[in-house]
């Protein structure tokens, strides 16, 4: 029988892992037997030797298999999910939704919470009065079924596994692994019963992989594993330089969603929440459909309004606002050449939109609004943008994140292409 | 101020650590501040990234200062000390401490037990009835001042950040570090005060580092910590690929040290005893006395005597003897041309004079006793060794583990050099 110090020996010297030990370990630790530490000094010896192909996919079976696979299939609709790895201003789920429901999709969306400078999906639904993100089984079938979209937590049963890593890698410098990472994120789709996923990669200051290859590296793997377990996966590698929209923050990312789902809203969210339905509809057989048709009509709008109220949620009632809100002006005239990610996403989230510790609380109405977006010319004294937040005290320690994220120069600046590429399963 | 995530993921990018980290995360770790999953994480990054000579120099300074520092000095004597890196039959402490007490030097021998295929110290002494380990500081400075030499087990209060590290690393594969062992055995022996020491590094299969070139870096880098320091330490490279002497197991061990206090005993534990005598003597600026000469009058065992009486032992007492004993017969006719200390350390080891966990205890009478050495002219049918135990069921066991380690052939077979090197601070 395994035990815990030859697998991590046997990684920590550069060997495979095999089938028997990968599956015996993280059964074991599922179970309370191989102790954190133990998983510790595995996963960094993970992130600094590497898995191959074969080990990456039998990790993630061996997920998989540590808690339940939800049986969603029978909803009446080809079921297709999409999976961020997470940007600022990315609210793209919010609209993408309900849209790819409208179209005639099943969309069940499993979320998790945000942690640092990247918002959660769940952290902005919450903003609307009454809405609840726990649901049971039974709900998600239903939902998928009646309205053919649903965001909400995932279920306590789903890849426990996964769940209690996470946490590990998080407070032991273990998260920056493409292999830990892709497996993941695959394991929770894949248990999650989806019979197409697409999975938006984001590339850019303000996104986790701040290169194209790593990025790339981190989409072929997840591609390679969708392949492995027989899901079909169309990755899309999105640039993540500049927020995404002009609203950062949750109750102001809902009200941008509702602006997009009513045929407005701005260009970079509608072009990246069409041309991500377009590969949903593809991977669940639909066509004869024009998602960006659907989208101008508003005929997505009622689809969203039926979501949040089968969730408890008024979708009518007026969102939270902030206490506080106050520009930040140019200090002179010119061409705003530079509004930078992450510099954005930490203003944000000092201003507490989002949290520091998984146990800290957000706020509904804190953010950043955008007033202005890059390339525009702007005169000295104009707003660029606002900030929002109910702790005033906040601000200074926002401004501060600003400093270097926000540019007027003389030069013109063209925004870059949103989307670099996309990789499919072979 | 540091936080245990960045100097993770420092060292584990393959960064220097800081001063400020290094110190921070010991201390933190040490208080319960920085948790075992992190160290671990930590522990595996030192392990594949390494550390540098500074790094390692403030590692060690950062042990040192978790706990106290003994104040030994005034003992009227000078204080030398010796640490062994472990092999099979390594009873040398036993003769050499009274051997340098009776030239005139005061030795501190705080050691610990044993754990796996080499026998501890501490688990040899408690044979002899009546004798204890534990002793307060009050007690360890009397015994140096009158007896010269203590043996007993290390205070609860020297390196506590190495005792709660090295507990760890135990469970978590990261026991095979150079700068993590060195720092280890270093920091206890720098906080103890010995004024110089003397490190017997063994190199072959009984021996923790079984090629030249590792044991040969793990010396260099002890040294080198003892001259950061200002502790005059003097490495010994010496041969661990047979057993030392003829007894391996705990009064087995003891009966054959006294032998050699009494002037007898084997070639090779006499040769080892008196070549560390002589460096430990050096060191003390101890000359015009010869330890060989000593040794072979039988005047270091009126020492000896005295060393166990003052920690409540009967040095006059018979020692266990084992319940069951059994011979292991030649095969064949020929030169006994390998007696392997790692199958002879093992046979030990399951017949029970070792522990697999730290809870466990040990048989005092359990051993192995080789009645033939390497290069001997053997019969069919002559005994090779006397297996000791008091659980007869552990015999098959032991007899397994020593099937390919010894062997009986043709060839004429001779003992290799037992001292290997030295290595001296500059």
């Amino acid at each position: 029988m395994p035990n815990a110090i030859d697998v991590i020996t046997a990684k920590r010297d550069g060997r495979r892992l095999s089938d028997d030990q990968i599956d015996w370990v993280l059964a074991a630790y599922t179970r309370g037997e191989v102790a954190d530490e133990q998983m510790a000094a595995l996963a960094m010896a993970i992130l600094l030797n590497g898995m191959d192909a074969d080990e990456i996919a039998r990790w993630t079976q061996a997920m998989i298999d540590s808690g339940d696979v939800l049986a969603l299939a029978d909803v009446g609709r080809p079921l297709v999910d999409k999976h961020s790895t997470g940007g600022v201003g990315d609210k793209i789920t919010l609209p993408l939704a309900p849209l790819v429901a409208a179209c005639g999709a099943a969309v069940p969306q499993l979320s998790g919470r945000g942690l640092g400078h990247t918002g959660g999906t769940l952290d902005k639904l919450e903003s609307i009065p009454g809405w609840r993100a726990a649901l049971s089984l039974e709900e998600i079938a239903a939902q998928l079924s009646d309205v053919g979209a649903v965001i909400c937590a995932t279920t306590p049963t789903l890849a426990p596994a996964d769940r209690k890593l996470y946490a590990l890698r998080d407070v032991t410098g273990t998260v920056e692994s493409i292999p830990l990472i892709a497996s993941s994120i695959m394991s929770k789709k894949i248990a999650e019963g989806t019979g197409g996923l697409v999975l938006d990669v984001k590339v850019g200051s303000g996104a986790f992989m701040k290169t194209e290859p790593l990025a790339r590296e981190l989409a072929e793997t997840m591609v390679r594993i969708g392949g492995a377990h027989g899901l079909a996966t169309t990755a899309v590698l999105t640039d993540m330089s500049v927020p995404l929209g002009r609203a950062v923050g949750n109750a102001l990312e809902v009200a941008e969603s509702v602006e997009v789902l009513r045929g407005g809203g701005p260009a970079d969210v509608v072009e990246l929440t069409v041309a991500l339905a377009r590969e949903m509809l593809a991977l669940a057989g639909i066509t004869g459909v024009d998602p960006a048709q659907v989208l101008s009509s508003g005929a997505a709008y009622p689809v969203w309004e039926q979501m949040i109220a089968a969730q408890d949620g008024d979708p009518s009632a007026p969102l939270p606002a902030a206490t506080h809100v106050e520009p930040v002006l140019a200090e002179r005239s010119g061409v705003l050449s530079r509004v930078d990610a992450m510099a954005v996403g930490m203003a944000a989230w000092r201003l507490g939109a989002g949290r520091a510790r998984k146990e800290d609380a957000v706020q509904a109405a804190a953010g950043v609004l955008l007033l202005a977006g890059p390339g525009d010319e702007v005169e000295a004294g104009q707003p660029l943008l606002e900030l929002h937040t109910d702790t005033p005290d906040a601000v200074p320690g926002a401004r501060a994140a600003l400093a270097d994220g926000l540019v007027v120069s003389d030069e013109p600046a063209a925004r870059g292409t949103l989307l670099l590429d996309t990789i499919r399963t072979r």
